[in-house]
């Protein structure tokens, strides 16, 4: 066994490997100038020998980097509730300030994804719905502890903040005078009785 | 000079028919799913008629059709100033739950064209600052007549309620349970002393 075992490891370790390089050529060129050949030159590697790990090619090595740093998002949140997860989520928009060519691919396959043929639909409608349950029962938790303003609803609060997080990004995008974190912060502060 | 001005006035009402078309089309079965052909057959050209006035094909018509419902909602504001202009931002909300196919192909343009290379990039972000723009005036209108909650900024109020719509309109493309007309709305308020 521990021959494939090996072989197993060594293979997904190179997976790994050519996604690091893939998410540093997407996020620096977008996806329309980047390509295939470029990200196997940034890992070392021929065309052909990333082809054998990502038989999709460019679309396919986008959706895995995305999928990636979505795991490893929700991952960061795993262990935190109610106002820590709510800072939690403010940290990621902080991260995504340095990534604009990810924020932008994101953007694109999220709105291309909304289309019920696309093949991307289920991941993405799906994704959206469990974020907005993990923000709702975050919301639901400060509730508990009496953390929420009067009449502020877990549902809609959590709806509103991933609103307009994804608004932001946009808007970020687009040159305006947006701050992610700060202003996804102070979106959420506004259900909050004392600020995160 | 009659012959040419009718042949002219002829020509624009053929380009708004098609449009009507493309519009209908589009919203209905979304870009990929649209053909051309389709759309000369709903006004009952030849596809080659339509392609005399749209040289550019299938994307030329989506963005004759997004800027020609971009310029009606504008056109609908015009008039418009503080409480009633962001009344009627809410308004135009509302009628867009009956136009899913557009909302998404508008979606999909807008994140395509967050990429600096992009040939709607410019027409975009133009937009998007023009339309911050007119919404903080709004909101300044609203604070001159002392209608904003204390320590409210017209300009963050405006960009929230920017990323605010932007964002619900893609959680509501997901099937999340969102209402982008009413919860425009009771974003806005969050803002004023008195809710609109």
């Amino acid at each position: 066994m521990a021959g494939p075992r090996g072989e197993y490891r060594k293979s997904a370790e190179r997976r790994e490997q050519i996604l690091d390089a893939a998410f540093a050529v997407f996020a620096k060129s977008g996806y329309s100038a980047s390509s295939v050949n470029e990200i196997a030159k940034a890992v070392g590697m021929t065309q052909t020998g990333v082809l054998h790990h990502f038989s999709g090619g460019k679309m396919a090595l986008l959706r895995a980097v995305l999928e990636r740093r979505d795991a490893r998002a929700e991952h960061s949140l795993e262990d935190l509730h109610g106002r820590d997860f709510l800072a939690g989520l403010v940290e990621i928009s902080r991260t995504q300030a340095d990534q604009r060519g990810v924020v932008q691919l994101y953007s694109i396959l999220a709105a291309e994804a909304t289309d019920p043929e696309h093949p991307a639909r289920p991941y993405f409608a799906e994704r959206f719905h469990r974020i907005a349950d993990a923000v709702t029962a975050a919301f639901q938790e400060v509730g508990a502890d009496g953390g929420l303003l009067e009449g502020v609803s877990p549902r809609a609060a959590a709806l509103s903040t991933l609103a307009i997080i994804e608004g932001l990004g946009l808007l970020w995008l687009d040159d305006l005078d947006v701050d992610m974190a700060e202003d996804s912060r102070r979106h959420i502060n506004g259900f909050l009785v004392d600020p995160i």
